[in-house]
This record gives C-alpha cells, structure tokens and sequence, in this order.
C-alpha cells in the first residue's frame, strides 16, 4: 500500500458512533440496575431480530408524517422489503402475534437492544441509539398502565435519582374528548394542535397560545404556522394545562398527615383547622381530574379517560407513589405515537449544564403508554397493550451529568516488560502465573525494546504494576516490581530527579517464585480480587 | 380492523430468529464466562456502530468472490454506500486507524455483537448472529499469536469444555510456501487448492485428493471441478496433512516425565531405555514442524512461517498448555480470509446427536488468525494485528448439546389473584410490599376473574406461589398463600379429586401483617433471594 490515492479515510457514517470501554462499562451498569427492577415487577426477557419485514412494523415512526420515512430499508432477494427495527414496540406485536398460542396471557416482556432512524442526525441526535422498554400485552386495565409508571419510578429510584425525577401521566382519551368539546375534529388540525401543546415546556403558555392561533415566530424570524384556533378556543383547550401554573387556582388538596406520603407534593403551609394543624396542602392528583371533569363533564371521551388516570392514581397511592413521583398532568402529549389511552413522560426535573456550559432542564428521558391497536394489525380480536420506553444513551448522558454513573472501568493489566526477546517463553510463564491467580496480565507485546516506552504503555493501560526481570535478576532468581499506584503517590513528594532514580519509589525485589504473592498483597491488586469475588 | 384481506402475516424475514428468556439467559452467562477471560488476559472492551461505510468494511467476507456480495448494503443522502458489519474485525481496523493517536499500542480490545450476511439462509445459518472477538493490533510477533491460541483454550476451559476441544495452529505462510514449492503459483488455482485442503474434515484425505486432482462426484453425482495437479504435485501436498493420520509416520516425541504436561497427547505405551520407562510418546508439536521443514526447507516462506509456529509451540508450553489443548497442524486453512500469518481454529472434538439423530463431530466454533494487511488499508505505516472469534451461537449450541449451558431463567413471579375488581388497590399494595422484600411479584392483570385460569397464568409464569384475598379473607385480615411448588409435590400423592379439593396442597392461612414473611420462607423463594445477594 504505497499509493497515496488508495488509501481510505477511517472515518463513521454520520450519526453513528463507537463507545469506549468506560461507556460500555456504565450502561451496562445502568441496564443491569434497569433489569433488576423489570425483573422484580414480574418481566421477563425477550430478544427480537434488527430486521423486520417492512409492513410488519408498519408507519408509526414518531414525528413522521411520511410513510417509511425514518427508516432503513432494503429489498430481499425475492422482493420482499425488510427493515431495521426504529422501536421496540412494532417487533414486540409482531413477536406477540407470531407466537400467541405459546405465550403466557397477559404476557410481559422486556428488552434492550439497539433502533435504527434515518434521520438528519445531530448533536446528542443517532441514527443507532439503544432502548430499554418493558411491556404487557393482553391486560386491558389501567392496572397495568399503573405498573408502568410505578416501574418507571422505581427505575429512577434504583438508578439514584431520587427527588430529581417526575412521572407524568396523561389519557389520549382526555386530549381527544377536549379536541371534539373545543371542536377540533379535522385530523391534521388536531396534528398541529398536539403538536403545539407538547411545546409548552419549551415555548411556555403564551408561546402555545400563539401556535394554537395564527402561528409563531421565533427569535431567528422563522414562522410557524398555527392551528388557526379562535381565543375562545384556545381558552377552553388552556384549562388541560392551567394546572402546570400552580399560582392559577387553588387544585391543592388538604392531605391528614397519616395520608402524606413520603414524596408527596407539598405545596405552601400547613394548614389549621381551628388552633390544629391537621395536614398538608398537596398537588393531588384526584383534584387535578375533578376540575379537568368539571370543565369538560360532557364529553364521554374525557369522562372515560378521567376515570382511568382516577383509577391509575388510587393505584400508585396504593403502592405507596406520592404526587412527587408520579403526577398527572393533563397536558401530556408524548409524541404523535400510536397512543389509545394513557400516556407517561419520565421527566428529569433538574437543571444541568449542557456541553456548551447552559442550565437546560434536562427533561424527558422515556416514556410509554397505551396503544391497544398495534397487535390487532396482525389479528383478529382486539389485544390491548401498555408499554414503557426508555431511552439508554440519554439517561446515561444524564446520570453522569449527576454523578451517578457509579460504574468503573476494571483495574488495568500487570504488565510484564520484555527486558530480553530470548526470554519470551519465561515471560509468558510469569503471565500465565498471574492468570491462574485471577489477576488481569500480559506480557508487553509491542515492537519496542525501550523500558521508558513500555513503562508508558503500562501507565496508559492503568496498569497495578509492572514485573521487570533482566538478564541480573534472572541470574539471582529475583523479580523487580513496580507498584505503578504508590509509585505516582511517591514521585509527588520527589521533586528532584536524582533523588527519583536513586529511590525509585514504589519498586521492590523479590523471589521469582514470590511473585504472585507479592502482586497479589499490592493495595490496588488486593482491593480489586476482593471485588471480584 | 374488521376486513380479512388487511391482516397482516406475523413472520420473521428468513434467516432471523427470536430469542426466548432461557436462551438470552443461557448466553449472557455464556458471554460473562468469555468476557472474565479475555479482561483476565489484559483485554478491554470497545464497541463500534452496526453501520460503516462500505468502503472502510472492504472486500474480505470469507469464501465470498464477489465484491460485496453477502453484505446488507444502502445508499444515503449524500449518496454514499453505508453497510452493515459482516464481522468485528473490519471495523476494529477502522475504529484502531481512527484513534491511532489516543489508543495505547499495542492496542488490545474484545467486542461482542450481532453481524449480519445477506447470504441464503439454512438450519443453524442465520442472517444476523453474534460474534466475540478479541484482537491484539500492532503487535508484530508470534507472542501475541500465541497468546490468542492459549486465551481460546482458556475460554473452552472455564465453559466446562476441558478435554472437548483442540485449538489448532497452522500459518499461512507455510501454505503459501508449500504451494510455490510444488508448484501452484495461479491465484485462483490455490484458492482452489485452499478450498481442497479445508475439506479434509469432511472427505478425508482421498476426497482431497480427487479435489486437488481432476474433480470429485458427490452421492448425489454432484461434480465439483478439481485443481488440476499432478499425482506428484498431490504427493508433495499431502506431507501437510500426513500428520493427521497418526498411524503413518514416527512424528511423535519422546518426552521425561517431568517435562509432561497434564494435558499432553500421549500416544501409545510408555517408552523405557533398557528397562527403566523414563517417559511418553507425546504428539509433539515442535517434531511436527521439524517434519515439515525437511520436507520444503528449500522454501523461503515455508522456513519464516515455521520458525514463527515453534515460537508459539514454545511459549504455550511454557504457558503451560500440552499439546491436547493447542496442537500444530499443518493442514488448518481457516476459511478465505485475510490472514497473512499464523491462523487458528478451535474444534469442538467430541460426538454430538444433532436435530436429526445423527452422530456428528461437533467441529469449529472459532478461530481467527494474524492479518497484518488489514489497518494498512487506512494508514501508510504497517500496522501488525491478530486475533480471534467466536460463533456465539454456535457455542452455545453446543454447550446445550453437551449440558454445559448452566444458566437458569429466573424465579418466576409471586402472582397476587384479583378475586374483586374493586379491591385491585388493595392488591397492588401486596405487590408493593413483596417488591420492595426484594421478591418478583405482580398482580394478575388479565381479564378473566376466572380462578383456575389466573391459576394456570401463574403455573405457565413458574411462579412460587399466588396470594389469595377474597371478601372473606379481608373480612379476616389474612390470606391465603398457596405455594405452587409444594403444591405440585403434593398433587403427585393425591389421586383422587375430592380429596384434592380438601386438602389444597400446599395452600396455607396467615394474617394479612404476615404475608411477606411467609412468602419470604417459602423454600423456592428463600433460595432465589439467597442467590440475588
């Protein structure tokens, strides 16, 4: 290869990268924790192909309009047209269908694994990013639209964010009733209205006013066209999601203190009745759904989905949620998905600093809900399903924006240098030794013969230590060994190079045949087969 | 969805396949075992997209011609042809070529993934499969292909495989040495020969023969096109492979007692100079080569390719690896790949009954080979690599042929019963509490209230036990717990059905404060709790 013109340019395709091992080692920490506690609610696994047939996952792309957009497709040879998987829902119907006879009904499932978009990527934005969703199909309540918000909250718990996470939830049942009450019914105007109402935590009430209208124009002079609803309209449709401005109206509830929960929302002071403090003003949830019924008590659609998030709402208190983890909040949209009944958002609620140094919000970081029809495109009788998805790459952006990524990448290898190329074979015995003891070990493998250089090379690997032996040592039956932690500790107080290489801190002689042994007692070594273990 | 013609076929594209929770369990535990291995031998992960650009992936997919042929291939926006990875070593290249300046050197990595082949499908060949790899890049000498050799060993050691495997090392340039010597100097004719010598497993040495001469007609009469060589070019041929045949040539070693090693071959009885036996006939892998390089010691490469295997003979030795585990073996091609030196193949050596009934010797299921051509593609310098793979599926086949896939599906769920809908927060609030004990629960969430059916639900999840609460319990303060394995033990007693209904094995009272106690006690549960911590 001495052509200038061939040679290639290592380089990704655009929205696709590589993870190192300090990533791979805190996902993997992460999805076990994840996995721990879908286990727990009763999920089992299930892994599905990256391929599917095309018209088996169907349009439901999210924020797609077009149909297959989005998606990576490709024809078979006998015509037929595959694609990779965008979500891990469509394979869970297909999955479903395929197998209904088998499985256990209802059927829960979970499973992480890697979806594809063809989309433009762009910062924080992958055209190959991991999900990790939990569903069940075949339970038609809200029982089980209940679990997944109590599942997700125990997932932030387990993760470490506590306090720093609310579940919202919401119907598509109430949006819908609330779109025919305010006369919205033409299907791409209520497109542009959902799609206006899930700006609010970026444009606020006024911005949303302004979509819900004429239109709106951002800071750059972009206009976007609105929904092209009248103020009375936009008035009455305001009232799903007044209750997001706790100044606006009194939605609190007065909670006895044996009913506070733990993380209940607490909202003011105490209250008295008399001269006794008898409670708490709490965001209740139950409130919340009494006024959205009060304001919409005509319509079946929001009648019905006021009495699931009712039903949703007993249940968590039930298990013991209070309004801090899990909260409704009727303003919920979660995307244009194939949604039939309650919706969650997980939100993360503090402010971090992004990568250009800005306080953002850090916001959602997976979601869920109903979509009763997804499994019937493959069969007959109706099959509701409820699931959750949430989304690897961003929580863990997140958890070490927090400091919660705990993982540590494993203690790097003992490296035994090559003082002598002859003497490879003994080399390869002292590595063998130290494997059979469980300790990592190699025996350096590059082409240079220069110590300094191998010394590098066992620093960049964040080796214990290194095992010297040349052609003295040998002859006297000794190892040297260079305890590369206590080593850097030492060399902080040795500020003079002549005293360095007179001391040589860290660095200690022994019996060949104590080698083992002498690796072993090494603080760092010690501390990591404890681990192990 | 009430129109017939719309239903869709729920169905996998050929090739691909789903994975149940007892295979997914079977092959994280599988992948650990792999895993503590390879970081054992100084080895850290690393993970690159399922996507390259086709360009950057090149032409070398084995036992493929055609370019591109066998790859899932897409156009994308800018026109440029992306490719889904057809193994982990091409984009390791790519991954090593564009990091060259932060990664140490040698730089030594594993990764497990899906790759994929756009290949006809057949049983046990499939579209998309896993691999595990691990490569040493920029290691120049026959150390680190030594140390690939003796990590696969280990690797079929800690799956339970001892004494079920060889690992056998040939080297390229011993091939490509006793070609020219005999003659084949034609591209395609040797890739003709290579493909004769590789079915020697399969048809023995006399069916090479036929390969290697003018052709050879299968059961079916079948003609497969031969090399066209001499009877005497065959001859000289097949020296490379006499070794296999054991009874037909002195290539064994007289080895001391003390220079044995636990798993040497040994062949035939001991050996004894006048009357004192002082060692073993050992098939010995150093006399193998001496062998090979008095037959061709006119050949330059045939004399570099042998010198670099009584290297790695020599240090596996003195890694302490007989030669039952890691054996030369003149004949191994591995496949069309682009190896440029040593190549390795680890075999399966017992019988297995495969899906058919048939006894069939369970062969490769790994290997992999050094490929110093390969970063060069994208960097002026010569960057050495080697390293090896292993067919995930493929393994753990076996290992369920032979029952050594030791992984156990988890506990399934405690099933609280919905004996009245309007109690179901009363019933989530059982579950709550045994979630939080730490114990896999869930209440049932179909639609039947029909008892026996959610009974059986729980029979199909392998729950331990279902709880009870019916308007007379509650009444009570307790429930009833009915322990489904205990149960299971007693039914096998009882015979007759009244008395079934009057004993209900295995179902006892407790009070309602008792119930994660009792259920924590149960003994299937205890021990499932006792492995979690």
């Amino acid at each position: 290869m001495t052509d200038k013109q061939k040679l290639i340019a290592p380089r990704l395709p655009r929205g696709f990268e590589d993870r190192t091992p300090g990533e791979i080692a805190a996902v993997d920490a992460m999805i076990e924790k994840i996995k721990a506690v879908y286990e727990r609610y009763g999920f089992d696994p299930v892994e599905t192909p990256m391929f599917e047939y095309t018209e088996a996952l169907g349009k439901f792309l999210p924020d797609t309009d077009r149909p297959n957009a989005g998606v990576f497709s490709l024809q078979d040879d006998d015509e037929q047209w595959l694609s990779l998987r965008y979500d891990l829902t469509a394979p869970l119907a297909r999955h479903f269908a395929e197998n209904f006879e088998a499985l256990p009904k209802p059927y829960r499932s979970y499973r992480a694994g890697y979806v594809f978009r063809n989309e433009k990527p762009g910062p924080g934005r992958f055209r190959q990013f991991m999900q990790f969703d939990a569903d069940t199909v075949g339970a038609p309540g809200p029982e089980a639209d209940a679990e997944m918000c109590m599942m997700m909250a125990d997932v932030m718990d387990a993760l470490g964010l506590k306090g720093k996470y609310v579940v919202r939830v919401n119907n598509r049942k109430v949006l819908d009733g609330v779109m025919e009450a305010v006369g919205v019914i033409d299907e791409s105007q209520k497109l542009t209205v959902l799609r206006a109402i899930d700006k609010l935590d970026k444009f606020g009430v006024d911005g949303v006013r302004l979509l819900l209208g004429n239109g709106r124009k951002d800071e750059s002079g972009d206009f976007t066209k609105g929904a092209g609803l009248s103020s009375s309209q936009i008035d009455s449709l305001e009232k799903l999601y007044v209750i997001r401005d706790e100044g606006r109206r009194d939605y609190f509830l007065l909670m006895r203190d044996e009913d506070l929960l733990e993380d209940d929302y607490l909202v003011g002071q105490q209250q008295a009745v008399g001269s006794t403090p008898v409670g708490a003003n709490v965001l209740g949830n139950i409130r919340v759904l009494d006024y959205t019924l009060e304001e919409f008590s005509s319509n079946e659609s929001v009648v019905q989905g006021v009495e699931d998030l009712k039903q949703i709402s007993r249940l968590v208190r039930a298990g013991g949620f209070g309004t801090k983890r899990i909260r409704i909040d009727t303003s919920v949209v979660r995307g244009l998905e194939y949604y039939t009944g309650p919706v969650f958002e997980i939100e993360l609620t503090f402010p971090v600093t992004n990568e250009k140094g800005q306080q953002v919000v850090f916001g959602s970081v997976g979601g869920g809900g109903r979509y009763d029809g997804l499994v019937s495109r493959f069969r007959r009788e109706p099959v509701p399903a409820t699931g959750i998805s949430i989304g690897v790459s961003r929580l863990a952006n997140a958890l070490k924006l927090t400091g919660n990524l705990g993982a540590t990448e494993p203690m790097g290898p003992v490296v035994v240098l090559v003082m002598d190329r002859d003497e490879t074979p003994g080399y390869q015995k002292m590595v063998a030794e130290l494997r059979q003891a469980g300790i990592r070990a190699e025996m350096f493998l590059g082409q240079t013969k220069n110590f300094g250089k191998q010394l590098a090379y066992a620093d960049k690997r964040n080796s214990p230590a290194v095992v010297i032996e040349g052609g003295d040592e040998r002859a006297r039956g000794v190892v040297q060994i260079k305890d590369l932690i206590a080593g850097k500790e030492a060399a902080k107080a040795i500020t003079d190079n002549a005293e360095w290489k007179a001391e040589r801190p860290g660095q200690f002689e022994c019996d060949r045949s104590q080698m083992v042994e002498k690796i072993k007692a090494l603080p760092a070594v010690a501390a990591w087969l404890a681990g192990q273990s």
